[in-house]
């Protein structure tokens, strides 16, 4: 078979155009990002049948990505509903989207995500699987990597297969607060148990493996047995299969296929270093893709914010991506707002380790805005916020508050309203 | 004069009331508090005339503390204002408020705060100073001190004062992008410039110490040189500042007073844990007393999540309180929603520091919320969450959007609308 994978061809020593392009937006040495995608430490997925796509790359050396999900549930959502949420996604800035589709029509919904995208589309082939076959019942080899297949030919550009949680570990599942949080990994867990056989993925990898090294699929590697409270945080579920999540890395490079790997999950902040240190060993640097993870499990409503503290902290040791989660998050599935509110925390967290780590070029923005900030040049700022509409939304409400008591146009002046003219203390020190 | 303050009776090896209660709070030994009240690395910001004060305590062995910022500025707001933020603080869990008035009837405004509030009440007397003085001409020793006995009378339990901006500091603050963004400082600095003095605070702090030895105000040691953006983080104006602030908790404890330090502002995260070890060093493990630090300068109208994440590490690598930062930071008076974003962001961070140092009970909510989710217990995961109305609002919304799309009634369903019912993993795994 021709090797025209991304990581295959880089193994031959060929610098690709999306190679090239990847080091261009990362300031980085072509020949340099060339050996990374090589080495698997950096992913570039990238489906040769995604037309719109403009190829990114994912690894701990580059800027920290983000993922968005969108896609229906059994319970709401239309085609249309979902391209609402990719454009929400992509305008507030995504760089990967994911459709996790489970409802009704899933074909047609990713065909128009893929075809609107300019970005890499993820999906978790377990979903479709289960919803043509009709239940757990029809879970077969065959109905698998037919899925995988179909999807791979349609352009999916990158899959989450929970192919390392394995029968084995199911006792160690049991005795946990919460068991197995992740759908696809509870799916499996269930078809293990009754069957008594062992996970297809992992029972079939080599077969998936042609599927994704003829179309360039990327693997993200999932954790089925990612912790979804504190309690569970960290234990022998988590890291035995993180352990064989590292197998299948080697595999997949192996067989010229490129591979991420999935993360936690709910993880206290005095643990997420020592994750993503565990991560980079077991699995010999493969880019470390997480959900969260989210540092307490007692704010429903706001885990956009807890989990933007986890990946801060993550991504500040190592996490190439970091999923978004939103304020539903627990709660129910995201609308178009909730994406809004997802996507932005997600990019706050992102930048901030990327400022952190002095990533090249991540601080410019920051120092730009301050400049700006310094010039009371209100229009710049916004322009430079990483959600512009909120910024202006949030300044004009508090003008139109200070106004209802005194009639001043307070809209181009050297202050803002939280301190007055009087009390501005940049005004004050800029007479010094 | 006699030795009322907490911090001369634990000296003499009193467990006074106060104590007492913390230490229970706390669940700490008393003895063990009483000796950290001593040494000062705990306070108990308890003005002997503040009657409906319940004490609370802040340091780094405590639960980790937080502070709402309320008052009006000269633009807007009024009493009645005043007092909705402040029972919007208490509701959302404030361990402290100071009241930042600026404008019109600040007394009348800070008796209101402090007949009604339970949590201590700090304030900057600077700000009064001025509004009395009519500008900066007025600010004079004798006022500044004059203005302080009185608010000392009033009930204050603690103040921050600017005293460790010196003179000499003043040529490194130009050197600076944004040279001096508190508003205190920037005062003072001009204040200095334009007459060729000292600051008065540090030339007048024996006479301070004097008002707050009377009453048993607390000094908050506020750092007039926290930087105002990344650029000007960790730099020489601010050390040496915090140097100075150092000797000031010397001479505070010396005098029986309790003093705890203010720290930044502006740092990105690879500083952040150093910050906190510097300030231990230089000001003997006073406690610091952090607003934010926000992690990035880019995302007006986030800034109560790029705080919470500069929040989360502070505390976890030291800080003893955090101030809260609104939405509005940077753009604009918070109102009443806003003081509720801010509230709620600062407790999950500090929440989530606690957690990953694992302070005496600290994980228990998480996990008996956790508890709550497996046993799909809605409305207990609803009591025991940070904000319980946002957590009830927000699955309403899941479920009025998703029963447009199907009549069937999710309200007591086990399964949230986010996977639905066929895709729940934990109604799944609870069957393995």
């Amino acid at each position: 078979m021709q090797k025209i994978t991304q990581i295959s061809r880089a193994q031959a020593g060929e610098i690709t155009p999306q190679i090239a392009h990847v080091a261009k937006l990362e300031r980085m040495n072509p020949e340099e990002l060339r050996a990374a995608v090589a080495a698997g430490r950096v992913v570039i997925p990238a489906n040769i049948g995604h037309r719109k796509l403009v190829p990114m790359g994912i690894g701990r050396a580059l800027r920290t990505k983000l993922n968005a999900n969108i896609g229906n549930s059994t319970l709401s959502s239309c085609p249309s509903q979902e391209l609402e949420k990719l454009e929400s996604a992509l305008h507030w800035g995504a760089d990967t989207v994911m459709d996790l589709s489970t409802g009704a029509n899933i074909v047609n919904i990713r065909r128009a995500i893929i075809e609107h995208s300019p970005v890499p589309v993820g999906t978790v082939p377990i979903y479709e699987v289960l919803a043509r076959g009709e239940g757990a019942e029809k879970l077969t080899p065959e109905l698998i990597l037919q899925v995988m297949r179909e999807q791979a030919e349609q352009g999916v550009d990158y899959m989450t297969i929970h192919a390392g949680l394995l029968r084995a570990m199911i006792p160690a599942a049991r005795r946990r607060k919460l068991r197995i949080v992740s759908r696809g990994g509870a799916i499996l867990a269930r078809y293990m148990s009754e069957r008594n056989c062992e996970n297809p993925f992992y029972e079939y990898f080599d077969e998936i493996l042609e599927i994704c090294a003829r179309y360039d699929v990327t693997l993200s590697l999932g954790d089925g047995m990612r912790p979804g409270c504190l309690a569970d945080a960290s234990d022998e579920a988590q890291f035995a299969e993180l352990a064989t999540l590292g197998e299948l890395v080697s595999r997949s490079r192996a067989a010229g296929v490129q591979a991420m790997v999935e993360g936690p999950g709910h993880i206290p902040m005095n643990e997420i270093e020592m994750n993503m240190k565990t991560e980079r060993e077991l699995c010999d640097d493969a880019p470390f893709y997480v959900l969260g993870p989210l540092v307490t499990d007692c704010a429903p409503g706001y885990d956009h914010i807890t989990s933007a503290i986890g990946a801060a902290l993550a991504a500040y040791y190592g996490a190439a991506m970091i999923c978004y989660v939103t304020p539903k998050e627990h709660l129910g599935l995201p609308n178009a707002a909730d994406v809004r509110a997802g996507v932005i925390a997600a990019r706050i967290a992102a930048h901030a380790a990327d400022v952190g780590l002095g990533k090249p070029g991540a601080r410019e923005r920051d120092d730009e805005l301050s400049e700006a900030r310094g010039a009371f040049d209100w229009e710049r700022q916004f322009e430079l916020a990483l959600d512009p509409e909120r910024a202006r939304e949030l300044r004009a409400e508090a003008i139109a508050e200070s106004e209802r008591n005194n009639a001043v146009d307070h809209r181009k002046s050297q202050y803002c309203t939280m301190c007055g003219p009087d009390f501005c203390s940049m005004r004050i020190s800029k007479e010094l």
